[in-house]
């Protein structure tokens, strides 16, 4: 599977041919095309093609893809035909929400540990979660061997707690708090606030 | 103020200079550079500049930008020197933590309507918002002239939602729905994934 040299954009793109190709199946489409994908997409077929001949032949000039092999395909190279363990830190009103977001787990992201600073908050329980004492970060990460962290603490606190995630062994975050974080090289972050993609289509307003 | 022809993606980075300006506002910080944006940014000063350059002069060679001047700047040019009010379809539990986000009053978004369509929740209080019903969302949005919308329903009923807000003449949606939306020219669409994201993520690992 080929992987340093594809652009970032492109792989940014799989994850939502594959949420495509995962409803297309669930309505019955053995078939589909770059064209049907393109239509549903809102983007040209060629655009289609071209990102994914980065990754092999996935289907016959003329006769389309098979949806449930492009899919499975596709969940190999994103690494999500395998299970992932998340963790999660922030017990807010946010972090609640996504403690309880069934479309991680449907997806293969099972958030195993939840954690809060806040001492009315350790040791209770949100919904099936039990919080867990930020403090035990870096022991939890590191005996669980997570990778994956998603922040959904206020934005004062987001670096700090980035650090520690990182020094624990977590090499990529969702981040929800409404901030910029400095991370090492081999650090992966993806940026969530709202407030940003309110603010990128005002401008059109 | 130019506009048409500035790339989407440009316009996509200015609330993220927003963003950090205002937090070095927070902090005194009355003079910056593009350096010092770029280095919070983790990109390249170069980008920034021309990024910039698009809308005008906002600083001077060698002596930086007016932190505040260029922010208040960027607020126009992103049309938030204004309060925006938005509506939010879906009273689940993102919903709920949506609809309670504090980020959004103190950004100049405010949440002014919420509707759902299950007759247990219409009429009931969530925060100090009352549940409308989904029925009323033509009516509503047109008395009170609200352009922008937030979905937080289901995959499954995202897609007639949005309908339904753009007749009733919503033209901007942030969609927390993890489906493609097919709206019609001059409507915008920004998407949050949170699956999407993490896919992109658990590439590189």
């Amino acid at each position: 599977m080929a992987s340093a040299d594809i652009p970032d954009i492109v792989i940014g793109r799989l994850p939502i041919y594959l949420r495509t190709l995962n409803c297309m199946l669930a309505e019955g489409k053995e078939i589909t095309a770059s064209q049907e994908l393109a239509d549903r997409l809102g983007m040209s077929s060629a655009q289609i093609r071209k990102d994914l001949s980065h990754f092999g032949e996935f289907g016959k000039q003329g006769t389309g893809y098979e949806t449930r092999y492009l899919r499975d395909q596709l969940r190999k190279i994103l690494r999500v035909d395998r299970e992932w363990d998340v963790a999660l830190v922030g017990a807010g009103e946010l972090g609640h929400a996504l403690a309880h977001y069934g479309h991680f787990d449907r997806s293969g992201f099972h958030i195993v540990a939840v954690f809060d600073h806040d001492p009315r908050k350790i040791g209770t329980k949100m919904g099936r979660f039990q919080i867990l004492d930020s403090a035990t970060i870096p022991t939890v990460i590191q005996e669980m061997g997570i990778q994956l962290a998603i922040i959904a603490v206020p934005a004062d606190s987001a670096q700090q707690v980035a650090d520690t995630l990182i020094e624990a062994g977590i090499r990529a975050i969702l981040n929800y708090a409404p901030t910029t974080l400095n991370v090492p090289p081999g650090v992966r972050v993806q940026y969530i606030d709202p407030v940003v993609y309110l603010q990128r289509m005002t401008y059109y307003l």
